[in-house]
């Protein structure tokens, strides 16, 4: 690894590992799926190049498959990298790097650099690794490989198709993405942050929940199973009708506009809460994203509308608008959920079991890639299975 | 429809109507749909061959079809038709025939009196009508039809695919029908059967639900939230993980027998419970199952072990088992949501949903079958979300 | 018992037998209390007057109070008395009679007869045998008893005050009733009865609470844990707050008349659904009362305002209004959760745990009358705390 | 106020201020009240000795009682008072003083200068401001005063009876501070605490909460809304009824302990986790207290059976045991929802509430003390009802 700027210090690498060292120690399968790798190990040889936020817990994930004779290179999304653990992973000779103060450039430079390590095997997120080895001619040296997100599948089977020679096993499509994370691990972590960050009282509150997907409703749920009284906005009339019949109230957004005072989004999609609407909500009006993208809140739409804008505590902003009321936005429409003095993001189990579909996906690649076929692909049913019942006995389910 | 012996009285008639009137008031969906229909007559001249359980909110679909235009010539499943709901059709004259004292002989007369009279439209259930044109060779006549659960679906897939040359649109697959009537309704009409028949206290009672499925999890969630203590039974491990993160116990069936007071089956497989598990079982637990057949607890093997047979009330049964203990089983382990005195079936609306999936279905067949493929198919997606629309809007959900 | 007339045939009290003996097997505090007092017999030379209504559950009752060596020589309220159950108490020597025709008069009477035989303790109900022996000047012949409700306390604490010189135990305010029955087994009935006698689909339904008192959100929890859309009416502002913060919609009568499609009345208080709510309310209403008295929906209101009145099936009557509009009364305003077709009532363990108030009380009358103060008062701390422990085991809640 | 030391600086004061001010924007109920004490000025000429934890939220209740002319005096508890809100007061002429670093003779030293400045009315807590008076003989100076701790208002009831001749008003007696307090808020700062500090997983997970008393059964209630199942012990039998019929498994200590995988305490007493359960407990089981005191677990018990012992992160603490398991504690066994990184306390309305009582019956004691008796006493009922109807608008809860 001496190719890398060697910028982390001790100090930084111990203070990362005090950090990863409780999750690990909640992380049930991936512990034993270490002891597993350990006398296989499945990567004996191999190099795999991971394109991966880069957090206590993904350290976890690359800790098991370096134990697995993994050769890891690999870098973070732009923005969220996280230095401590970098110098952590670093320290303990996992090929990975990269800083949150990296510029635009700097962490393009870093995708480069990971691709010019020849990797044969691709943690992907988002397909830029997978399409980097388009772009330079270089897909046909890689046997195969994971990618984390949905968009990446579908850019896989849009602009990529036909051109990704290799296997690419989406696992973000697994079913336990949307039972484990989507709906549990999202709702927990979204009425915990509410909670954290604006402190304010749950029980008898009017929330207006925008979207009814898995997300959503897992949100919906917990935040009246805590006494809130929810609505949903939802524009399927089959989860609209899914949703009335679980016993929420189910509007046109401009009927809620008026009614609720904190609104929650969970869509994936652009401008669900538009200008117009905010305009109609009542004074103190709280506003919260907690889908991926930003764009959710028409944050600009809100911002034409306003006097005078206020940083309340770094996290909620104050909006005064020149309708007389004002609106509360929680982390400028980012996804709310990471957002705030000491956030922790999906519980542990539920990263457990997204980092095991990794691990296995990526082992079934380096085992029998060439059993599979080309392109993207779902985790396999047998992979799946494997992990439900490891849950199950972990979670001690029978107990 | 003179060719039919005229055996219902006029007080019959008169009992079946009023039963039929509480609910046609509350079939929401279906009343408009009858002025629909009776401006624009989609079914003139069209003949719909009926095979449907006969009884009254049935009674409310085959009016608004004929309210439609359509002349109907049908009959019931065996064993089930209502006489007092024949007596009140015939009055209206609408062509049903059968009675609850039918043999079966008579039964498969009956079929055969409805493909005699050359309908060329089927509202089939089971395939029954279907297999019937098959073996007379007059399918070609029919022009398509819908047919009501999944394994009639499954034979048209099955040992009649390519036989038949007409669409025949599944009920059972559509959406609406897991969410409106398998989870909820079901749901409903479990627990206050349980309630109905057994007068034992909800809160706190332990209770074993075998089945995750849609019909399994609207029961587990609906005991749990009067106060049950529900574990759940499930080979399937994905179903399994989310029954544990929805909460529940999930454990297998050996370990929950001594435990659990009632044991309430919703797979639809045979024998989920078996002889060797009611053995098991602490004294004084209750059976019942709520699939659609009548195999799921073996009864037979409860018999055999039994020293002792009870009759309680007519639906409640004590089995004194020769290891002392004793188990009580509802219905015979027929299905039990409905059993007993003045049982109720799902819930008016519900029914209201899925009548109107068969009339629209069939309207799309009376006026589009042209546009259709061959056999078995689901409903057209703009079916399911206009009855989705109608449903909210009747529901008043936004309110 | 030959004093009274001999109407039970065989064949009555046969049918009364078999209705008491599946709740005799499931009362199991009071099947472990028959034993006690078999062997300890503290009724022996005792003579209990009761006045109880007369049906299934109070059978097992007087059952136990005979096995421990009481005469019984009671009756029932006036026009609930079930024939069949005097029968079958008559056939075991219970001495128990009046029939469900009695005229007022004819109760009176029966009352009268009761006090005639010189009862030395009372089981009462409505104070009025309490009330009877003052009358007659005999109350100095009385240990003591119980008194079953709490307006019976009421007046004993109020006009019978200083006048009834013998102990007399107050079963309704053992903080026991509230918890199982006020709240639990009403909650549970009424939602019960709900759904057996309208068929209506709770899901996604707005309901409208009157009353969040113990059996008001009884009501109101279950109804929304079956997924109903709950709103409560309550004028008590403490009640009121812990209503909203339990996260319901709480708001005046008057805001919700046009918004609930069904209205349950629980405050033990007359016409708090008037006429003028009745009126605002949306076509297609449906009314329902849960409270003892069958004054709290003000029918003579709504028939002033009703140009045509339809029974539906005996439970369900429907009133089409001069306004154009319709609503449904169930069970004629009176207490719904006992109507219809196949009532159950309150859940055979909730009235288990009563019982067990009633004998246990009974217990300290006989064996320490002398250590009891004169007049009404609670319940005996450690009477409540053996029953809770006894309740507990029973239930297995440790498993 | 220039008797005080001046140590706040100004940027300290800021801090402060900009974490005060989002709170009291969001405390509708002293908002309100503030512009009726600015107009009435029901305390001119009137000095408030102050004993009160010094936090964001108390800065809000003190700031309302100065608009409404009082002179205050105070200080905060000993370890917990919050620099910077007392340099943002005292800023604002409010002359509350000491600091964290306090030690205890800083502490009493601090207690003696609040009575040494001879204030008229006291908002006390533990009763140590009374207590002081009786001591140095100036009660009679007092006209009255709040107590805001029910441990205060025994020893008022108990060492102070008689002593105290001035009207003290217990203000956690009052019923809204079981509802809106003890149930609900600690019931929501629990979950988020154990979210957001130890980021695991809720739904699945086995919980045994030790104690069903209000702030128990909050808990409880939130943990299995959230999914988790959730075991109840408690010793008082009425309650552990009240916990069954609630659906929980209520079972000895002894039972759960190898059950559980995190114990919360909610009891007020001390050692209801002893050594022996701990022993007991499945390895890496959580332990956390929720009750005021930190005496509910046995810290010194658990570290006598310790073989190592690891802090995590600073608020997690692993114990390894003798026995080979390991168990994590949680805040060192002192009250946990105040623990950890960025903790928030109970929500801002539920301390509204709380506020309200205090400020409403200070105000009665200003201009009304003479019409109450002496000692402690209720929270008058028009103020309870007062805030009720208030909290009830505030909410919206008729929307």
């Amino acid at each position: 690894m001496t190719q890398f700027p060697e910028t982390a210090t001790a100090a930084l690498a111990a203070a990362g590992g005090a950090r990863v060292a409780w999750i690990r120690s909640r992380m049930a399968l991936l512990a034993a799926l270490r002891e597993e790798f350990r006398r296989e190990r499945p990567f004996a040889g191999r190099r795999i190049g991971v394109s991966l936020h880069i957090e206590p817990k993904t350290a976890v994930l690359l800790e098991v498959l370096a134990e697995g004779g993994a050769e890891i290179v690999g870098t973070g999304n732009h923005g969220s990298t996280q230095d401590d653990i970098v110098a952590f992973l670093r320290g303990q000779g996992i090929g990975v790097f990269g800083s949150r103060a990296d510029t635009l450039d700097d962490h393009h430079a870093n995708l480069a650099r990971v691709l010019d390590a020849r990797p044969d095997i691709l943690l992907d997120n988002g397909a830029d690794l997978a399409a980097g080895t388009v772009e330079r001619g270089t897909a046909g040296a890689i046997i195969g490989g994971t990618e984390e997100t949905t968009s990446g599948g579908d850019r896989l089977r849009g602009e990529l198709m036909g051109k990704v020679p290799f296997p690419s096993i989406v696992i973000n499509d697994s079913p336990l993405k949307a039972i484990g994370e989507n709906k549990h691990a999202v709702g927990q972590s979204v009425v915990e942050s509410f909670m954290r960050i604006t402190n304010l009282m749950v029980p008898g509150r009017r929330f207006c929940v925008v979207g009814y997907g898995w997300c959503g409703r897992g949100i919906a749920q917990y935040l009246r199973a805590l006494g809130g009284r929810v609505a949903i906005v939802e524009v399927d009339e089959i989860k609209a009708l899914e949703a009335a019949l679980d016993g929420y109230r189910v509007a046109p957004l401009a009927d809620l506009a008026p009614w609720a005072e904190v609104f929650i989004t969970a869509t994936g999609r652009p401008g669900v809460l538009p200008a117009e609407a905010i305009g109609a909500m009542a004074d103190g009006a709280v506003l919260a994203n907690s889908g991926h993208f930003s764009w959710e809140i028409d944050v600009d739409g809100l911002r034409s509308m306003t006097r005078a804008e206020t940083d309340l505590d770094g996290t909620l902003r104050r909006f005064d608008l020149a309708n007389g009321r004002h609106v509360v936005l929680v982390a400028d429409g980012r996804m709310f959920n990471l957002a705030g003095v000491a956030p922790k993001g999906n519980s542990i189990e539920s990263m457990d079991i997204g980092f095991m579909l990794q691990a296995l996906s990526l082992q079934r690649v380096a085992l029998s890639a060439a059993g599979l076929a080309p392109g993207a692909q779902p985790v396999p049913d047998d992979i799946n299975r494997r992990i439900a019942r490891a849950m199950l006995a972990a979670m001690g389910a029978a107990r």
